[in-house]
Formats: structure tokens, C-alpha cells, sequence
């Protein structure tokens, strides 16, 4: 879709750049009531990476293979085979085909305008837009500019690395076919989730090589142990504490795909073992894309790799008259979607009360703002185990110098996992701030926990104390019941605590 | 396993009449901490209705149906016929081929002795066990007696109904064949779950008659609506607004299923027509086992079908000396066994406070007893889709005079629900209390919302304000965003609500 906005049109009461979801929720929150003017100027995809290269159609592929290992785990249902070409193609329309038309016609209908092109501070509230023909056009904001420029996956400086035409994230869930021999580097979410979906799917040889000596090393070390347990059982090599030190691929030419279909590529690592694959996925991080955002015409500067600092109102400070915001990935505070949208309906509210010159305090976003980064980020991990987490883990909390009581409980013995499948593997662990007596953290992995999460973050950021907790009842038989069994062994350890021990 | 207490012994702390979950919950509760000795009087199975004939069997029933159902809607896997024969076979593991040698090792590794037989009060803190062979022990209490004795499926007086011997809830769990045409009378969480069983185990005919114009009267209508159509599509006959006015089995004389196999039963209906099938269930509801308990030997006089009257401590009002409790279906409040259980906790704490001359507001279950039953009781309906509710509808909302902001949303909206299947259905509704600005009331219905009903119960009985549940960060793509969308549903309202509308 064309541009959708009169080619003459150069000013707005809100500036966006970048249309990923977070930066579409900035503008339609910043419009929605107040009467405000936003448009979007997105150089690739409105919808961002979240809908087409990562969230989405990483879902859309692990959804099947995770329906299929719950259908293995029970008795009485017949299981095949994915056919993995079905589910691509499940994952193409899941990501409408990689045409945006639809988020567009929401922006529209919401009544922002979209303007394709890269954009780029130029001076107080100007952006420059450098469209698809290279091409400049320059915009002027009455009130804000929100940069939603997002991140781009890291790729380490092993030698060979790059020259091999690694997969990043969006390759590994845009893929076309799936390879026979897959070698992922990193052990974080992209890296279990895409070992995953590659093996669910068919992939024969999937091997992880992680530096570190655990996978998903910002969970609770059972949840990322788990997982390795689960991906081994599913045949995938784990290897952590191992680092790739050289990588080659034999042949480099294909225009498509970058090599040669058929080529093999050798990865070498520091314990001198060696993996060979077809393709080498790199999944190491990501870097905050605020290089080239003309924030020096604004007064600021950034080293590189530097994400856009910003407050608790998602403004950039330093710089004059409060109208530059920063949002999601480039902000570097937490990269997930739901927390870039978060920041998204703070910055937008905040836009709209601004302009409207209201006080800060009386919408529904512009309070309560500590939470943005305070330690109670949510996340999902969409692996077999899921892993569900909110707030601090234990070790967080203890550099914090916070005095947590730590409970765990083994999710198999209760009754809402034993219906739910034969083997099901699956921990939790509660972390409670002793003066406070409320949960501060808590940890689940297992089959079911995904929504179960969003009790924990409910606790944790409604600061409900534990006597309250006591009283809310879990339905019987679900994996809820975690938190009741949780709450007793507490009780268990309080009571233990408390008894005087006999003198012998 | 028979009698695994010292035959002589006639004296301990508490006395449970009862063993089912809810029973042993509070033996557990009453001497954990204290020091007390409990003995569980069971005339059938340790563990009770929801381990044997309930809960237990009918979710091992219905997982695998619900994962095939999962799975034929998504691509790329191949759906067969459940192995009805298989899936029974794991519900008889599941029921531990109905021994309860394992609950009665729980009992005694907790401290807490069995004695089989039917228990009755004999006055005060007296109980006399009727024993197997029909001898009498009577048992003596120094603190405390429990009444858990449950309740028993209601048979409607509809001529020939009871002769046509027809299957209750315990009999359609315990089925060891799949019939051909089976019809089921009743419209609540039995007949649902039944009917999703039966027909997606093979049952070729399965029909719903139900009496009212909605199935899961007490839930929001929609959540009955949702479940009418799923089974409808799935080849249920659901026949709302029609009685069976009279029943008749052709045959009638098999010892073991009291029928002759191959029989036929005819039910005829209140609106002329007829249904015939091989086995039809009754599922019109449960009346309290109060009976029989020799409450008039301590002064009590019950009406039949009366339950036995608590006070919020669980204890029986009107008995000299607080020792007489009751909890779990027979208090006729809330028919689940979670909230069976959890008045167990607080009957078990109650007790060891009061043996300990403690006052009733320090423990964890001895405060916040309001929330009993006070409209916050979660349910889930593990029918395709699920059904979550806590608190109260909007029916019993305004029925109690509160002036409630009602809030709804297409779960197919969200993209967690997009990628969970293709072809997703579901709803949620929230209502809030105008003058707190807090949840009363929360239904979900979908895939995916069995686990996430505990994040409604955690903000209903935490009372979170609004203000705060801004800030409770649903994961994407999960089910739980359902919460932003009710919220942000709920500021558009408010908002529209405010502006003030143009003249001409």
C-alpha cells in the first residue's frame, strides 16, 4: 500500500517513527479522546517485527508442534507426523503473507496517518522522512515525536560468522523449508523457542551451543533447566559452556538465500568439538536501533549501541520542552512487545494529557509509572516446558538486599497437571518480600502455565498481601493449584520456623 | 484396606464423618501444627466423589478430547478417532482402579487415622461408626467433629424415570463402554462436560434436554450460548426449553447394569416429541446428604434435602460448645470441591486455634472468612470452550443493588487467541463495582481459560482498584491480554460516557 496520507501534508500533532506495535499503540492511545493528529513513518512493515518476524509467526509454528507433544503425552489419540509445509503455511497467513494492508487500514480507521520511509530527527519536533525513492520529506509534530525504532538481532564477532550468512530471528521464523541440520548459537528465548519449533517440525540434527552454563539465564535456573532437560529428551543436542570460536561455510553465492542450497556450514568450538550444519542460526541478543535517528539535532549523543534513555514518562530528558518520547526496543528497559505497548499507552496518555494541559496524575497511564522496569516485567516462553515469570528472581533479589522468603513446589504432584498430561514435568517458585509480606517474584514451568502467569503479575504489581493470597481460591483441578500448594509450603516453612526446637 | 486403627480406641481430638477431599483437608488443617489427633470415618473410598466419580475421571475423560479438538484445528496435524477403549483405560488409572490404598497411606503418613463405616452424631462430640459388617463403634471427640458427608444426584420425579434406571454423574465418569445414543437431562456443568466426553469418545447420538432456555444458567449467558453452539457443531442435539415428562425402558433386569444390554429408553417430552437411546443420564443437580447424621441427637431438626447451616467459621450454629462443623457440599453453599476444600482450611484452622485457646484472627484461614461464599466463588467448565467465572454475574449484581460498569470482549480479537487455534471462539465479560472501582465479577469463555480464571480471582478477592489493573502487564500473545481489551473497553466507555455530545 501507497502512502495513505495527502503528499503535501507536513504537519501533525504527533509524530511516530517507527509503526511497530508498540509505536501504533502510541499513536492511537495519544489520539484516541483527545482530538490529536499522529502519523506513522515506518520504513518496512506497520505492525512491526512483533507481527511478522518474531512474536506471531514464531507462535504460529510452536502452537502445532506444542499441541502435538501434548497429544504424545496422552493416552487414546493417534499422533503423526507435523506436516510442516501446512504449518508454514498456517505461519505465512498468520503473518498476512508479509503485506501490511491490514494494519494499515487500522491506522486509518483510527484515523493516524501512515507515511513509508526511514525517518529521522532534524531539529525540534522535525522529522525527516527518507522514502522508498529515496526521496526526503520533512514533517513537523505541534506537540510530540515517539521513537519506535526497535532493535536488531547482535550477531557476535566469531570469525567466519557473518561471511556464513547466518539466520537471525527473523530468518529462523520466515523460514521456507526446514532445514535437515540446524546449529543455533545463544541460549535465550529465541534460541529454545526456534530449537523448539525446528525439531517439532522435522528438523533431524538441532544442536544449541550457549556460552553460558544454563539456558534462559535471566529465569529461575529450573526453568531454564528444565527446558534443556525437555529439548535433549526431544533430541536436540544441548551444549552450554561452550562458545563458537570459528565458523565456515564451504560455498557463499546464492543470490536468494546468500549460500549455496546444499552448502554445509562447520561451526568450531572453544572445547575444540566442531557442528556441522545446513544452517547456523544466531540468536546472541539484540541491539537498540538508535543509531542514524538524528538525536544529534536534538542536543543528544549516544555511543554505540546505546539505547535512548528516557523517564517514567517515556520522555527523553534533556532535551527541551518535554515532546521527545521513546518507546519499546530502543529503549533498551525491557524487550518484549507487551512491555513496549505498555510503555506505548504511557507515552501516548501522557502526550494527550500534555497537550491538553492536564496534570499527570488523573489518567489511568499516568500513574503508577514505577512499574515500567521495577523488577515485575512479565514474560512467556513458548517452549515444552512453557516458563511463565514476573518480578525478581531470587538472585535479583538478593542483589537488591531485599530479606525473600523462597518457595518451590514440584508442579507433577498436583491434580490439575496429572489430568492434563502422563508425564507432565513442570516447578514453581515464589519469592515473598518478608516486611512487606508480598510476592516479589514468581517462576512456573510446565504444560498450561502460560495464562496462569497473569495471576502472578496480578499479585506481584497489586501488591496483595500473603493473608489475602490465603483467599483466593484456586479452581480445582487446574495448575492454579499451584498457588495454594505454594502457600502451604510457605506456611510449612513459617510454622517450621517459628517451633522451638527440643532440647535433646 | 481395611480399618487401620487400633479396633479398641474410642477417643481423638476431631472426629471427620467423611473422608472426600474436603474432609481430609481438614484433619490435615486441624493437627499440622497443633499437635491434635484426628480419625476420618469413610463408608465408601477415602478421597470422595471428586477423586473416584467426579472431578478426577470426568477431566481424564475430557483432556484428550479437548487437545484432538485443539489439534483439528490447527494445520499440519493429523486428527484420528480417540481410542475410546485407551482414554477409559487411563481414567481407570487415574481413579487408581477405584482403591483408595493411597489416600489412606496419605491419611496415616499425616498423623490421621481411617475407620471404615457410616458415621452419626450421638450426641454431644459422639459419633457412632457403622462398621461393613454392620457392627457399631462409638467414637468420642475432646475438640471437634467435621460433617463432610457431600451430596447425592437428584432424580426429578418424572414417571419412569427412576425405573428406566438411569445413569447419574457418577455412572456416565465411570462408564466402561461408549453407548450408541445416549440423552442427557439437565442443562449444568454434568450434562456439558458429559455430552463433550460422550460425544467426543464415539458416542454416534448424544441429546441435552434441559428444562431451561439456557445451558449454565448461573454463569452469563453467553458462556451457556458459546457451549450450545460448540456442541451443536460438535453433533450434540441440544433440546433447550423442553422437560422430560415421562420416561420408559423397554427392558429391565440385567443385575449388573440393571438393565438388559441392548435395551432401549424412550423419553418423552414436554413439547411431543421423543428421544431414544441406550442410556440416559440425570444430571438435574445434587441434593445435600444431611440425612441420616443424627443431628437430632445434638438438637439440630433439618427439613429433607436441607443442608446442614454454618456460620462463618464452618461451625454449626445452635450447637452449645462450637465442637460441631460442617463443610463441603453438605453446607450447600458452593458445590465445588476448591471451595469444598477451602472451608476446610478454614474449619481445620478454626479448630486447632480454638483446642489452643488462640484467638481467631491470627492465623492465615481464620481471617477474611467473608469471602466464603460472599459472590467470589471461581468455577471452571472444562467443556470446548472452557468456561471460567468468579464472582458474581451481572444478573446477581443488580440483583444485590450494586451499580456495576459491564464490560465485554471477542476474545477472537486478540492475536494470543489467533495463533492458539484457527478458528477460535470465545468471550469475556468484566463487571465492576462503580463505587470501589474494583472487579465483582469476570467470565471467560474459550480455549485457554482455565488457568487464566485465577488472575480474575486474584483482583476480585484482592480487590485491586482499576487504577492498578492498568498496570498489570498482560505477556503477548497470551489469552490474559483479554485483560487490557476489557480495560481499555471499560476507558472507552467512561470515556464516551464523559464527553459531552455536540449540539445540532
Amino acid at each position: 500500500m501507497s502512502a495513505s496520507v495527502d503528499p503535501d501534508r507536513t504537519e501533525w500533532d504527533v509524530i511516530v517513527v517507527g509503526g511497530a506495535a508498540a509505536g501504533e499503540v502510541a499513536a492511537q492511545y495519544a489520539t484516541q479522546f483527545s482530538g490529536l493528529s499522529a502519523v506513522i513513518v515506518e520504513k518496512e512493515l506497520v505492525g512491526g517485527e512483533c507481527s511478522y518476524w518474531a512474536c506471531m509467526p514464531s507462535k504460529a509454528l510452536l502452537r502445532p508442534v506444542e499441541v502435538r507433544a501434548n497429544a504424545g503425552d496422552l493416552s487414546g489419540l493417534g499422533v503423526g507426523a507435523v506436516d510442516a509445509a501446512a504449518v508454514l503455511g498456517r505461519r505465512d497467513v498468520v503473518v498476512n503473507h508479509l503485506d501490511d494492508a491490514s494494519q494499515v487500514r487500522w491506522a486509518l480507521g483510527a484515523g493516524i496517518d501512515v507515511v513509508r520511509g526511514r525517518g529521522r530527527l532534524d531539529g525540534a519536533r522535525a522529522v525527516v522522512v527518507t522514502g522508498p525513492g529515496g526521496g526526503e520529506r520533512r514533517l513537523t509534530a505541534r506537540h510530540a515525536v515517539v521513537l519506535d525504532t526497535g532493535s536488531t538481532p547482535l550477531v557476535p564477532p566469531v570469525p567466519g560468522l557473518a561471511e556464513a550468512r547466518p539466520w537471525t530471528s527473523r530468518d529462523v521464523t520466515n523460514l521456507h523449508e526446514i532445514p535437515a541440520r540446524v546449529v543455533l548459537i545463544g541460549g535465550g528465548v529465541v534460541a529454545c523457542e526456534a530449537a523448539t519449533w525446528l525439531r517439532g517440525l522435522g528438523a533431524g540434527e538441532v544442536t544449541i551451543v550457549h556460552r553460558g552454563s544454563r539456558l534462559l539465564a535471566r529465569n529461575e535456573p529450573f526453568a531454564g533447566d528444565l527446558v534443556a532437560d525437555a529439548l535433549r529428551a526431544s533430541g536436540v543436542d544441548v551444549r552450554l559452556g561452550v562458545s563458537a570460536v570459528k565458523v565456515r561455510r564451504d560455498r557463499v553465492d546464492d543470490p536468494g538465500i546468500g549460500h549455496v542450497r546444499g552448502s554445509e556450514v562447520t561451526v568450531h568450538l572453544s572445547d575444540g568439538g566442531t557442528v556441522v550444519a545446513d544452517e547456523v542460526v544466531v540468536a546472541t541478543g539484540r541491539t537498540p536501533n538508535s543509531a542514524g535517528l538524528g538525536l544529534e539535532s536534538v542536543g543528544l549523543t549516544l555511543g554505540p549501541g546505546e539505547p535512548v534513555p528516557v523517564d517514567d514518562h517515556l520522555t527523553v530528558p534533556g532535551v527541551d520542552g518535554d515532546w521527545l518520547y521513546a518507546i519499546g526496543d530502543v529503549t533498551g528497559r525491557a524487550l518484549l512487545t507487551h512491555m513496549g505497548k505498555y510503555q506505548a499507552r504511557i507515552a501516548g496518555t501522557v502526550i494527550a494529557d500534555r497537550a491538553a494541559g492536564r496534570p499527570l496524575d488523573d489518567g489511568p497511564y499516568s500513574v503508577h509509572t514505577d512499574v515500567v522496569d521495577d523488577g515485575r516485567v512479565p514474560q512467556v516462553v513458548f517452549t515444552d516446558p512453557e516458563v511463565g515469570a514476573v518480578g525478581l528472581t531470587e538472585a535479583e533479589a538478593r542483589d537488591r538486599g531485599l530479606d525473600v522468603e523462597v518457595v518451590e513446589y514440584d508442579l507433577a504432584q498436583l491434580a490439575g497437571t496429572y489430568v492434563l498430561r502422563e508425564n507432565y514435568v513442570g516447578r514453581a517458585k515464589l519469592l515473598v518480600d518478608r516486611s512487606a509480606d508480598v510476592v516479589v517474584g514468581a517462576t512456573f514451568a510446565g504444560t498450561g502455565v502460560a495464562e496462569l502467569t497473569h495471576s502472578a503479575t496480578t499479585a506481584v504489581v497489586g501488591r496483595i498481601p500473603v493473608p489475602v493470597l490465603w483467599h483466593v481460591v484456586p479452581s480445582y483441578p487446574t495448575v492454579s493449584e499451584a498457588w495454594l500448594r505454594l502457600l502451604e509450603t510457605l506456611n510449612a516453612q513459617r510454622n517450621a520456623a517459628t517451633v522451638r526446637p527440643r532440647r535433646g
